[in-house]
């Protein structure tokens, strides 16, 4: 009994929820066997006494970021700001109009940019995240979240996070969980804003990063940001950087793409009660749907992965009452 | 009135004491410029309303480890650890006997070892935290911690912490500081122990690393730790991890060496109220003595620094009442 009123304390915690009754924390999640899977691991995880028990200091839950809090189509939104910079320095760099990558960006011509592959992405990056100091660049990108809207939904793009995600992010939180991203995308374009969008605080976001370079300029300490490539959190980087940045072996790991498969692997890999969730994109109509061909956040090991050693795959359109937080009434 | 009670019971959670009356949070200080200084510092910082007020998300604190929090003489701590496993491992490595600098450190010849310089160091510690599961490292980690004895104090080296920056820490905790180490150690090497010693868990423990790499062992998923440097923490390193891992400049720092200037610096050149610290060295009879001529934890350019531009500096000889905790009554 005891333990059971500990939980419903921490559930309404988790909502914010005045009432003294139980409520649902995971309101935006239809009853099915990804919700029920979700609330069965809180509970066994937090049960003192229990056989799954997790002691607090060993609750550490993982996420992904693209596709898993947030959208990530038609392109990766980081890249969405790095074409915005390439548009709004173009005035500084005349020579941008006749040098590729930068003349397809200019012109819009999107295809282009593509065809240029990784090789082009990395060169529009470092033009655009390069050479500057941290704070200046973290500027750049709280400017940019203030103003950019996602062109499908005329949204600013932190209004495109996931409700069910951010119900289970604070489900986990009022339960002692402390909450990580690990994420492909850049470490200095996360950190300025997860704090007020997911509660998330900067040093809980393990990403990609650039080297810095420490330097006195006029007396003043300032790192500047060079254009030279310090670690890539993907793939089997995602493990290395969940080692680097947290020391300790997630006990809960929640991906949507094949680069999670390390990361849940990893997670998957400990001793005792585990929790691995893939997020899998299947609603065309209230946000995208891709898995298998995807050139963006392509699911296809990670998720025959997922199904031979059954994890949990939310499947957004029937498990999901609500994408977006602006849906609800 | 009510900023003063505030701050009181911070005070008093910082002690844990059940007192109603307000109690000294730091007292194993001796009153002096150091204690009103630190005192001050987070009065200001905790006074809402007021011209020095830190909004809580800002209120990140970063400590040196070695000579800072605890002793770091005759030798660092890791470096007693890489010693003590060298002798443990040589039955498996027959080759030692004949191979520098492994013969000096089983002859027992330190100078002979100190005369190998960096390079012999470098080739000590790899053979010691290397080749084996990151896992695997933390339990022989946790052993030595458990069974080690200091020649000099013959305590678990963990027991020669600093009893007022205990205190210190607490009290910034109480006030919602976010503590953090930053040091020039091992990160791998701190993290199995920080928790229970200072109460700073390990992903707020930033340091030196290795290359660790990922791999699916007999289909389980471990993190190797490979002989090669990733990421050296001292001195324009310490900014750069700072950088890394916590993402925000601190508004604290305390450090007890020239590896910490650059940290020290990077504190103080942000906007509005900051805090810069250093141990120095004074007290022989109970500690140790050592600032500009020591082979370990030099103290020459960041107390010219310091002197001049007026940062705390504390002398433990004057400024500490109690070195270790197990000189209390």
């Amino acid at each position: 009994m005891f333990r059971r009123s500990l939980f419903g304390l921490a559930l309404l915690a988790a909502t914010g929820s005045s009432a003294l009754a139980q409520v649902d924390p995971l309101p935006s999640w239809n009853d099915g066997a990804a919700k029920r899977s979700i609330l069965d691991f809180v509970m066994r995880a937090t049960t003192a006494g229990g056989a799954d028990f997790v002691p607090v200091l060993e609750r550490i839950a993982v996420f992904d970021n693209d596709g898993t809090l947030w959208s990530e189509q038609p392109i990766y939104f980081q890249f969405a700001f790095a074409i915005d910079r390439v548009k709004a320095l173009a005035s500084q760099h005349p020579e941008w109009k006749e040098r590729e990558p930068f003349k397809s960006v200019l012109a819009g011509d999107m295809a282009a940019l593509f065809a240029g592959g990784e090789k082009a992405m990395l060169e529009i990056i470092m033009a655009t995240h390069t050479g500057m100091t941290v704070e200046e660049f973290a500027k750049t990108v709280e400017d940019w979240v203030a103003t950019a809207r996602h062109p499908r939904f005329n949204r600013p793009y932190t209004e495109l996070v996931y409700q069910p995600m951010l119900e289970l992010i604070g489900l986990l939180r009022a339960n002692q969980f402390k909450t990580f991203i690990v994420s492909g995308g850049g470490i200095e374009f996360m950190r300025p804003w997860t704090e007020k969008v997911y509660g998330i605080p900067p040093e809980q976001v393990v990403g990609s990063s650039g080297v810095v370079k420490y330097e006195l300029r006029d007396g003043k300490s300032v790192l500047v940001k060079e254009p030279k490539v310090e670690f890539i959190d993907d793939g089997p980087g995602k493990p290395v950087g969940i080692n680097r940045f947290i020391g300790r072996r997630p006990v809960l790991a929640f991906g949507n793409s094949d680069g999670d498969l390390q990361m849940l692997q990893y997670a998957a890999g400990g001793a005792g009660l585990r929790f691995m969730g893939l997020v899998h994109h299947t609603d065309a109509e209230r946000e995208f749907a891709y898995d298998r061909q995807s050139r963006v956040g392509k699911l296809d090991k990670a998720w025959d992965e997922a199904l031979q050693r059954k994890w949990t795959v939310v499947d957004m359109k029937a498990d999901w009452k609500v994408i977006y937080p602006f849906e609800r009434k």
